[in-house]
């Protein structure tokens, strides 16, 4: 899927909205709760419910090998029930040397199948190699990351002037095209963002830390979308547990889940129009 | 396990040789290779026929995550026939912003229930948090990589003439203790390592890229058990393909492996003692 073809599928769905299946156990309605089965069952909920609606859809893979078998079981279940038509991306943030790398990208863009996946760049060249080979996938790149821990190592000036995150998108930059590279770019930090769009233009991001983690929608999508009508890069904005957790019944979460994406929806159309 | 227990197991064993299940089903004898379970079946053939003579195994996920479900059932059979007496590392190089590394931290710490996962620090502090909050468990954290792209972003200078690898090593230390922290340090750069070892005596090195990926057992013990004799800082030296496949023939492979082991004891033996 090339980046034209991103842009059609979002301008066709009216929407850039991403659901991030992070879903939790102990956050559940009771009956899901109990049931061996689930996080499969309620994201078969979530996904029947705002299929129509939403661009894409983020399974991070820590919440299903917190459970272990059974939760890689929901996993690929929840996988193989994401419609055609929406983009899937899988967000492990891998990474590896060159040969362990190449078993990751068979994992996720051969076996599991998957539209995108997130991996980690800091073991260079050779690490990334393998992902940036399938040109028919998208390597989602971490860019600049929303959580606190950022100003640790990401953050970090180098002797040149430049900070390592700027840096490592600018080389990994180089090793592609933005037609299979896009970047994580944490939406908790609106002044990196809009640099980060000013430096790169052409790329999409894909944009977590939206609701819960504190980033602001409307402060994002006014720095992220500049260009947008040129259709170079865009962004994919992640909204999780505002969605998953919308309502706690067992009755209503499906539907309460539909309403708070028809809100995000409502909020993000203005700046793709 | 404390770092003295860590000792203690490896001067009773003898041995710090750690074996990479690194399995590759094209690489395996004929029959192992056809079949659904082979890679769980190869590899208990290969705990069996070295369990009693090796410290630690080593599971690297992207091996078993390739071949999707199967593999991952292939990945906790392993797991589960590796004997209590092993130190047990599933490399998994996980990262993810605190809430989600939390499940990681659960999901190898508590559900699969290892010793020890190896983590990238490049999400920092509240990425790595979680793991570090099991005391109980071993946090093995991206030190320096052994591949080529180590050059690209680990080894770049900061403003103030560190290095990047040395300053996540120098921060991250501060987060916990060399009780539950060890750095994951490639063999393939002899000066890289003595110079780390200097700088952090008290701290285990998990080392690969011994063998085939071209790092020398000899040279590498040579700097690395500097001070080794204090039971402070030691090394829990990775051997994976030159095991695996030291012969192709199913009635051989694993007494080779065998063989192969032996030989990388000896090769240790003057170092430990």
């Amino acid at each position: 899927m090339s980046r034209q073809a991103l842009w059609d599928s979002i301008l066709q769905k009216g929407t850039c909205l991403c659901v991030g299946l992070d879903t939790v156990r102990d956050l559940l309605p009771p009956s899901f709760r109990k049931e061996k089965h689930g996080l499969a069952r309620f994201n078969r909920a979530i996904i029947e419910s705002t299929a129509d609606l939403v661009f894409a859809y983020k399974v991070n893979t820590a919440f299903y090998e917190a459970e272990g078998m059974a939760g890689l079981e929901a996993m690929e279940e929840t996988l193989s029930c994401i419609p055609q038509d929406c983009f899937l991306i899988v967000d492990g943030k891998r990474s590896d040397v060159g040969h362990s790398a190449e078993k990751y990208a068979e994992a996720y863009f051969s076996t599991f199948a998957v539209d995108g996946l997130t991996v980690s760049p800091f073991l260079g060249r050779d690490g990334l190699e393998p992902f940036l080979a399938r040109k028919d996938k998208w390597t989602i790149i971490l860019g600049a990351s929303s959580n606190p821990g950022f100003e640790d190592f990401q953050a970090l000036k180098l002797e040149d002037g430049n900070t390592l995150f700027e840096e490592v998108m600018r080389k990994t930059s180089t090793w592609g095209s933005p037609d299979h590279i896009m970047y994580v770019v944490g939406g908790t930090r609106p002044g990196v963002l809009d640099r980060l769009r000013g430096l790169f233009p052409d790329h999409f991001f894909l944009v977590p830390g939206l609701g819960e983690q504190g980033g602001s929608l409307e402060e994002v999508c006014q720095v992220g979308f500049r260009g947008s009508l040129s259709r170079k890069g865009g962004l994919i904005l992640n909204s999780s547990r505002s969605i998953l957790y919308a309502d706690s019944r067992e009755d209503q979460f499906a539907r309460a889940a539909r309403k708070q994406v028809l809100r995000n929806i409502e909020e993000i159309k203005p700046f793709l129009t």
